[in-house]
C-alpha cells in the first residue's frame, strides 16, 4: 500500500525510480573492471551520443550535482577567472564554495534577470565592462546557466543561444547547471541537443538523480579542449568511482526507453496541476511561472502552517522571502498528493474569509 | 549458474554482496529527507559506535576512498603542513595528488619500512630532524597509516600504537587508511577498537567497498577538533550525497550481523591457500607474506603469461618490479578459483622444469 | 629644479620621500642576519608597539599591499569561509583575486553603503541571514573595512567600532586594509590605537608605501590565534624578506618623528585645496566628501580633456562612471601643481560658459 | 673604516653593493607610473634581451627568490602535475611548501644525484616509469635544475642540455632556479644564453639578490606558452609590485656593465681561496668541489667551535650531516676575511695536532 506522502521538498527525498533500481541491480552480474573499462559505463556512453545527437562527446560520472558542477567550472576556468551566473544560481547559493575550490579560488560573479534567468543586458554590460586582459582584475572566462533555472523556469534555446553567442565571442567557455535539465526539455518540447550544444553550450552536467536515480551525474563535454583537466580533476577529487559500472547503469536507464522524458513529463504535470490549482485560491499568488516541477507560491503564513500540520513537505521563506514557499514534484509525485495538498491550502483559504 | 571469474586484479572487481543488494534496495522505501535527516544514517552511526565500542565518534560517508583520505587528511592538516606515509601508501601512488588538493598543497612525506609498513626509526628520525616551528620548511601535522598495507601486511595494535605515540608526541594527528581494515581486524583477531582508537588512530577512512558494497566509504572520527572542518570539506567538494540514505544502509549492513567480519575472513582465507599454494611451487617465491586477502608472488613470466591466457586477472609488476604479481581476493573468491589459479601455475612449473 | 608634475594618478606615482631613501641607505651597513634577526626589524617592531600604544602585536613586513592583505586574510578565515567587504574595497576590485587565492577559494561578500563605507545595516542583515553552520553554504569569517575607503572618506572610530561589534559578535575577524591609513587617522585626529584595535581591529594591513617608502608594508595582529597561519602564509606566499632589514627601516622611518603624520597630512591638505577649489567651480561636483588626500569630481569631458591635454594625470570614468574622476594627492604633491590644476579646470570652464 | 665581518653565512647578510644603491637611488627622480609602464622597467627589459642574446623573452621582476620559482613553476605545471628537482633544492626544502601553494597541489619529486647534480639516469627511469596519462598518477609537468646547485657545483651547458632533452621529450617544461645564476657562469665561462635556453631552459628565476641587490628576481620566460599565466599569478600573489621602477632599475644594474659578472667573479675567486686554504688542512675534508661561492668542508667540531668563537658565521651542520659546515662567499667578503678565517682553521688543526 502505497502511503501519501505531501512530500514536496526536493526530488531528491523521494523514493529511487524501479527502472533505476532494475539497472543497479541487474548491474551487479559477475565481475568487471574497475575504473570505467567495463561495458556497462561504454553502453553509457553510446546512450548519451544518441540523446545529445552528436558522437563529439566525452562522458564523467561523478555521484553529486555539486560534483559535477564544480569538476566542470574547476576544468573551465583558470584559477584567476570569473564564473558568471544567476544571483539564484546553485553554486552560488547551496554548493559551499565548491566550484571555488575546484578552480583553485576563481570568483563567482552573481548577475541578475527575472524568474531565474539571467538577464541579456546584464551580461552584456559585465562583459562590456570586464577589465580583460588587466592583471589587476579576474578574468571572466565561463558563463553558467541553469537549466531549468532555481525559479523553474526554463530557458528556451534561442535564450540559450543569445547568452550564449555574447559571452563566447568574449572567450567564456558555457556551462551549463543540468540538475533539472530533463525538465526544461520536457516543458519546452525542445530535442536535448538544441537544448545544449546546439545553442552553444559546451560543457554540461547532467543530473539523473533528481530524475529518480540513486545518485548519478555526467558531466558531458561537447569542447575536447577541456577533457583532459576533466578527467584528472574528477580522480583528483576522489570522484572517479572505482566500482563505475553502478553510475553506467544509471546514466543508461536514464536514456534508455525514454525514462529521462516520461520522468520530468510526469513530474512536471504534477507541478502543473499544483500551479493551476494554487493559483485558482484567491490568497495564493505564484512566484514565477511553472515551466518544471518546481511551484513557487507567495501565501498567508496561516496556510503554510495548516500544510505544515497536515505533514507537508516543502522550503518555506525560499531565499529568505516571507511567505515564499518552493514545492517540487517528482516521478514519484501523485495526483492524489497533489489535489490533497490543494485541499488543504483551500480549505484553509475558505477558513480565513470565513 | 556461477562461472569461474579468476579475477583478482582488485577485490573492486567483484560483484556486490547480496547484502548490500539487500540494503540499498530495502532503503528504497518511499520519502526520506534529504542530506543525512533520515533514520538509516542515524542508524549507521549507531551500528558505528557499536563497531567501534565509543560513543565519541562522529562520522561521514563518501563514495570513494580517494574522497575518504583527501577529506580525513585535508581536514587534519594545514596548508603549509607533511603527511607522512609510507612510500607505498595509496595517498602517495593511486590518487593523483588528491590528498595536496584538498590540504591546499600540504606534502606528502614518503617514509621506508619493509613490507608495507613504516619502520619506526624511520618516523622517529623524521620527526627528530624535521624543523618544528621554523618557517622556511613544511610542518609535519599528520601520520597516514594504511593497514591493511598496501603490500597486504597488517599493523597490529602494538605496532601502530608504538608509531601514532611518537608522532602524536611531535603534534601529528593520526589518521588511518582502513580501505582494507576489516581483513586486517578478522587478520590479528583483535577488535576494531583495538586497531583504531585504542592504539592512538584520530581519524580512520573505513572502506566498506572492498568489502563488497557499491561504494561507501565512511570518514569516522574520535577527534572532535577535526569535525567542523570535515563537514564543511566533504560538502565543499561534492561528497555529500544528497540521497544520504542510500550510504547509511550500506554502512549499516556492513556492520550488522557482522557482514565485514565474514566477508574479509572470507576473503583471507583463500588468499590464504593460493599463498601457501604457491609457496609449495618451488619457482615462485611470496614477496610479502599473506596477512589479509592480498598475495604478493614473485614468478616467472612464463608463468604470468600462461595466468593471462587463462583468463586470470591480476596485477602484474606491481610497483614495477618485474615477475612481481599481486591476486586480491574477496567475498566473491571461491576456493574453486584459487585452485584452478594454483594448478595453472603449477602446470607451467612442471612444464619449465620439463 | 623641481619640475611640475601634476601627477595625481595615485600616491605610487610619486617619488620616494628623502626620509626613506635615508633610512635604506643607512640600514646598509656592514653585514646583518638575513630572514629579521638583525635590530632593524627589531626595532621596526618596537616603534609598531609606540606607534600603536601596546605591546600586544605582532608584525610580519611584506613588500605589497595586494600581498599584506591576501596574507592577513588567508590567515584569518577558512577556505569554506567568507570575507565581507565594501563593493568598492580594493581587494575586490583590484587584487585580481589575491584574497581567494590566499584563503585557498574564500568568498568575499561585496556589501553596500554611500561613499565607500559599508552600511551597518547592510552588515547586520546579511549576518542575520547568514546561514552559520549550514554545510551548504559559506561561512561569513572575516569583516575587511578599508580605511581611508576606496571613496576617500574616513570611517571614525565609533564607526569601526559598531561594524566590528556586529561582525565580531557573530563570530567574524576584523581586518582593516589601511593602505592609507595614515590619512585617515591624520583627517579624524585620532590615534592609531584608537582607529584600530580599540575600535575592534583585530588584522591591520598597514601601508607606509603610498605614504612614501619605497614599499613596505606591515601586517599587524593585534590577535595571537592569527599568528602561526600568518607567519607561514608569509613565507610560504614568497612574501619574507631574505634582506628585512630594509624593510624594518623603512617601517621605522614611517614611524619615526611622526613621518607617517606628517606626509599624511601634507597630502591631506593638498587635496583638501583641490577639492575646495572644485567645488567653486559650477561645471565640477564632488562626488565624494573630501577625507583624505583623495578628491572624487564629477566634471564635464571637456574640462577632463582640457587637464589630459595640459599633461595632468588622473583616473578617469573612475569605476566606470562617465565623468567622475579621481584626483590623489601625496607628500609629494605641491600647492603650486593644485593651483595649476585648479587653473585649468577653471579656465575650461569659463570658456565653456563663453 | 671597514670591519672584519667573518660572515659567510648567506650571501643576504652582505650589505647592498654600491652600485644596486646607486640605481636604486637614481631611479627616485619625480613621478614615475606604477606598474611597469616606467621606463626602469622597460630599460631592464632591453637589458635582459642583451643578457640574453635574444629578444624572445618576457620578464617579470618579483621581491624574493621563493617568490620567483613559485609563480614559474606554478604557472608551468596544471595542479595534477609533478615538479621534478634534485632531493636539496631549495623547493623542496626551504620554500615551506610555496611551489605546492602557487601550483595549487602539484608534487615535487625529488631526484638523486652526486654533489647537488640530478643524475641523468635518475632522470630518465623516473620518466620511463611515469604513468602519463594515467589519471590516478601524478603527471610529470616540469624539470626544475638549480644552477649553482645546492651543493655549489656548477651544470655546464651540456649536463643541463642532456636533462632537459630527456625531460622535454617527455613533454615536461623546462625550469632554472637561478638563484646564483651569476656564479655558475662566472665559473664555467659561458654566457648566460649558452647556460640558459640555449641549453633548453624555457623559465629561469634569475635572482641579483645573492648577487648584491637590495631584493630584485626576475622570471624569464624564453617560452610564451607560460606568459599569460605567469602575469596574472605573479599579481595574484601580491608580487606585482607598485613601483616597480625600483625593481626595474635593480635589474638594470645588474646587467650593465658586467655587474654581474664582476661580483660573482670576485665572489666566486674568495670562495675558491677559501677552499684551497681548507684543502690544505690536514684535519679538513672539502664535501663538494667549489664550483662557485660556496665552500662545504667536513672540519672537527672543535674546529667549528673555534670558528665560532672567533666570531664566524656559517651553517654548521648542513643538511643535518655532522661537521658538515656551509661557508658562503659574496661581492663583499674580502680576502683579509677569507684568510683570517683559515687562519683560524688551521691554529685549531695545529693545537689539535700539538
Amino acid at each position: 500500500m502505497k502511503t501519501v506522502a505531501l512530500d514536496f521538498g526536493s526530488e531528491n527525498t523521494s523514493p529511487v525510480h524501479p527502472a533505476f533500481v532494475e539497472a543497479v541491480v541487474s548491474a551487479n552480474k559477475g565481475f568487471a573492471t574497475n575504473f570505467e573499462a567495463e561495458p556497462w559505463t561504454e553502453h553509457a556512453l553510446g546512450c548519451l551520443r544518441d540523446f545529445f545527437e552528436t558522437k563529439e562527446l566525452s562522458a564523467f560520472t561523478v555521484s553529486t550535482g555539486t560534483a559535477a558542477n564544480a569538476i566542470a567550472l574547476g576544468a573551465m576556468v583558470p584559477p584567476y577567472g570569473a564564473i558568471l551566473c544567476h544571483w539564484d544560481a546553485h553554486i552560488e547559493t547551496d554548493e559551499c564554495g565548491a566550484p571555488e575550490m575546484f578552480s583553485f579560488g576563481a570568483r563567482q560573479i552573481p548577475l541578475p534577470g527575472e524568474h531565474g534567468r539571467m538577464a541579456l543586458q546584464a551580461l552584456s554590460t559585465y562583459l562590456q565592462e570586464a577589465r580583460f586582459g588587466n592583471v589587476h582584475s579576474v578574468q571572466p572566462a565561463a558563463l553558467s546557466l541553469t537549466n531549468l533555472t532555481e525559479a523553474g523556469t526554463a530557458y528556451d534555446p534561442d535564450e540559450i543561444g543569445a547568452l550564449a553567442r555574447v559571452a563566447s565571442k568574449a572567450g567564456l567557455g558555457i556551462h551549463m547547471d543540468g540538475a533539472r535539465f530533463a525538465n526544461a526539455a520536457a516543458h519546452l518540447g525542445v530535442t536535448p541537443a538544441q537544448l545544449s550544444w546546439k545553442a552553444g553550450v559546451e560543457v554540461i552536467t547532467l543530473g539523473t538523480t533528481k530524475s529518480g536515480s540513486f545518485g548519478a551525474e555526467v558531466i558531458v563535454s561537447f569542447a575536447p579542449r577541456f577533457d583532459t583537466a576533466l578527467a584528472f580533476l574528477r580522480k583528483r577529487s576522489g570522484h572517479f568511482a572505482p566500482k563505475s559500472r553502478f553510475l553506467g547503469a544509471q546514466v543508461q536507464a536514464y536514456v534508455e526507453n525514454d525514462l529521462w522524458l516520461r520522468n520530468a513529463s510526469d513530474a512536471n504535470r504534477r507541478a502543473r496541476r499544483m500551479s493551476e490549482g494554487l493559483a485558482a485560491i484567491k490568497a495564493v499568488a505564484l512566484v514565477h511561472p511553472t515551466e518544471g516541477n518546481e511551484v513557487f507560491a507567495s501565501m498567508p503564513t496561516a496556510m503554510s502552517n495548516a500544510l505544515v500540520a497536515a505533514g507537508c513537505k516543502f522550503q518555506r521563506d525560499w531565499r529568505l522571502h516571507p511567505r515564499h514557499n518552493r514545492f517540487v514534484t517528482s516521478w514519484a509525485t501523485t495526483d492524489e498528493e497533489v489535489d490533497r495538498m490543494l485541499e488543504v491550502c483551500r480549505s484553509t483559504s475558505r477558513h480565513d474569509a470565513g
